[in-house]
């Protein structure tokens, strides 16, 4: 079936995924290798890589890819891209460490991910790579932390990938590859298809974004992260619980596909904006909605920041487009969703809550406007924060216990 | 200022009006020549040319440009067209006419209009043109039946325009040339914009589909045909005032511009929906909102025919591109404005008026929801069918006066 976008830089997806018939000799193989403990980070970059959703990387990059990419937004072949994947270690253990060699990279766990064969070891500039990349050298930044704590060595080079981790288990149906994505999109024959990228549930000023573009594309794809996020976010698995009963009930069967992909967030705002776009471009879609403060974090971006940027870029960059969506709510005047780019009426018309006045609400059983958002929705995020509460008055009285 | 899109086939727009300085003297010229009464829908492509919005063409098209535009939607230079812009005459009367001979064209009322150097007389074959252009023969069809109550013999020759007719004084500010549009876009900054076609007053349905635009577009053109429709449809001037009701309340300052074109509606469907964008690329726009039955009248076309016209056309033939939207409505399980496309509740959901059951509500001091239609529109409207009543009610006294 033809596919109305191409994959980033290349005609065919290109997975790093060992085929399924040479796993097992692979995973014995990285079992007599040195091994490499890998960051929360680096192992949702790895599958990443596995699944082709990083076409047409063939590993972690090197020092001229990674220069490229920092400073100007090119690896080192001209082509477009806006962020370091890059794999780091201590000085200690890259010492010990030959050009050429296997190694075997594993996550905390102790899974096995991936087969690195070592072509490069280099140092970075950190503070460059902060400022570049995450616009700010704060160490307050959860980017920028996790860049300032990773090992002062890079280590580059080309992947085998053995495994997708926990995902595949963990959501089955949402969790899909590029290739599965680009295939359900072709068998629904869309022509133009947006991404709805989220990290939270979907409340109706999400689903007034992704109806939006449902209005003016043949379909959407709500796009969650599985990977980590900040402490206190809701679960993903909370949210794609929330989300399924959301597009259940609101939205025309056969209009979105609901799927997940492996990474983290980094927080990079406008940049991850930018890779947010290439990797969905993989995924296979034409479009992705930039909102408001898109992969932001604090108040480090500007909350247009990250739509400015793809004005931005030489052209022919990325094949997937921006579909740039102002600040979404339920405004009383115009009695219907809306933006600050069609709604004319002052603040006292909108209905905001911020998240912490959202959760309060839910937790203390008090009403929350349907206008804010659906009823099937509220359900799943009441039953999650009252599971939240009584494990955490366990562990008060626990540590309470403990104290006397 | 720089503009987001150049006009049709032409790096500047070709407005045939006589610069103001030279009006006088052609006026004086034309009055000498022999003389052609146009019909109304001929005066409204005069002035359309004269004002450049049929930028590139140099008058009315001779046989080869009819017949390739007929045939095949191009002019004998091979550039896009998608509808014949043609006068015609009796043949009694084009016998007596010399090619290389100028005559003055003239509207009913006997305003001059235009004078036309006659390089062209030829007949048509106006089944093929009915065929081709309204996809049926059928004499109940208004545009058919205009086309086979048109003269023998096409007048074919270049153009040179004396006058805009009556359209600026009846719609001040709103009637804007495409230089004036343009102008307003490039003051504004707009580097997408989209135009809203429509020939009725705007309810919410109308409302919800520009502001979808509005969403994903930097501006809204609300662009009201102030020409003539078929009987029993509600005036360009009542139409006008609902719309600065609605805009002066319901979007936001400087996000819409709202103004008028001088033609007439032909409900040639997909045919005329082409040539709307077309004539929206000259006056600067880089969008089209195409609707359900764009143009269409009565069940001549399907729904969505005049959407996937656009897609059968070679690469190329227009820059302003449709931006398709499905039928729109209120939804009152979706608690909001929605369409076929993202509404995914049965017709008992959804609210649904048709053009008289709306008449007879507000003629007779029904109530008409809100949802249905902004307050301050349907008062204009209730304005104007209470006027139109009390009109009605005089001519039916005095008709059956008349008869005693």
């Amino acid at each position: 079936m033809s596919h109305p976008i191409a994959p980033h830089g290349s005609a065919q997806l290109r997975p790093l995924l060992v085929p399924a018939e040479e796993r097992i000799a692979a995973l014995a193989h990285a079992a007599t290798l040195p091994r490499l403990t890998v960051s929360s980070r680096e192992a949702g970059d790895i599958i990443m890589l596995g699944i082709g959703g990083f076409t047409p990387l063939s590993g972690f990059m090197g020092h001229a890819d990674w220069h490229g990419v920092v400073t100007e937004m090119k690896l080192a072949s001209g082509l477009f891209w806006p962020i370091p994947i890059t794999l780091s270690t201590s000085a200690e253990q890259a010492e010990g460490l030959a050009l050429g060699q296997e190694l075997a990279l594993a996550d905390a766990a102790g899974n096995l991910l991936a087969i690195l064969t070592l072509e490069e070891k280099y140092r970075i500039d950190k503070a460059l790579e902060a400022r570049e990349v995450f616009r700010t050298e704060d160490p307050a930044h959860p980017g920028v932390a996790a860049l300032y704590a990773q090992g002062e060595v890079n280590l580059g080079g080309s992947l085998r990938v053995l495994s997708e981790g926990d995902f595949p288990e963990r959501f089955p149906g949402v969790y899909l590859t590029p290739a599965q994505t680009r295939g359900l999109i072709a068998e629904r024959g869309w022509k133009t298809v947006a991404a709805f990228q989220t990290r939270n549930p979907m409340h109706r000023s999400h689903e007034y974004l992704a109806k939006i573009a449902l209005e003016v594309c043949d379909g959407v794809l709500i796009h969650s992260l599985l990977g980590n996020l900040k402490a206190g976010d809701i679960p993903s698995e909370v949210r794609v619980q929330a989300i399924d009963a959301l597009t259940g009930k609101y939205f025309v069967e056969d209009s979105v596909i609901s799927a997940g992909y492996p990474l983290d967030m980094r927080y990079a705002g406008p940049r991850e904006a930018l890779l947010h776009a290439l990797f969905r471009q993989n995924y296979g879609c034409t479009h992705l909605i930039v909102g408001r403060d898109h992969a932001g974090v604090g108040d480090y971006y500007g909350p247009f920041d990250a739509q400015r940027v793809f004005d931005e870029l030489p052209a022919g960059s990325l094949l997937t487009q921006p579909l740039k969506i102002d600040w979404t709510f339920w405004c009383e005047a115009c009695a219907s969703m809306a933006s600050t780019k069609t709604c004319p009426h002052d603040a006292s018309q909108r209905l905001l809550l911020s998240g912490s006045k959202l959760r309060k609400l839910l937790s203390e059983g008090g009403e929350v406007p349907a206008q804010f958002s659906r009823p099937e929705v509220l359900d799943i995020l009441r039953a999650y924060y009252a599971g939240l509460e009584a494990h955490e008055r366990v562990e008060v009285t626990l540590v309470g216990a403990s104290a006397k």
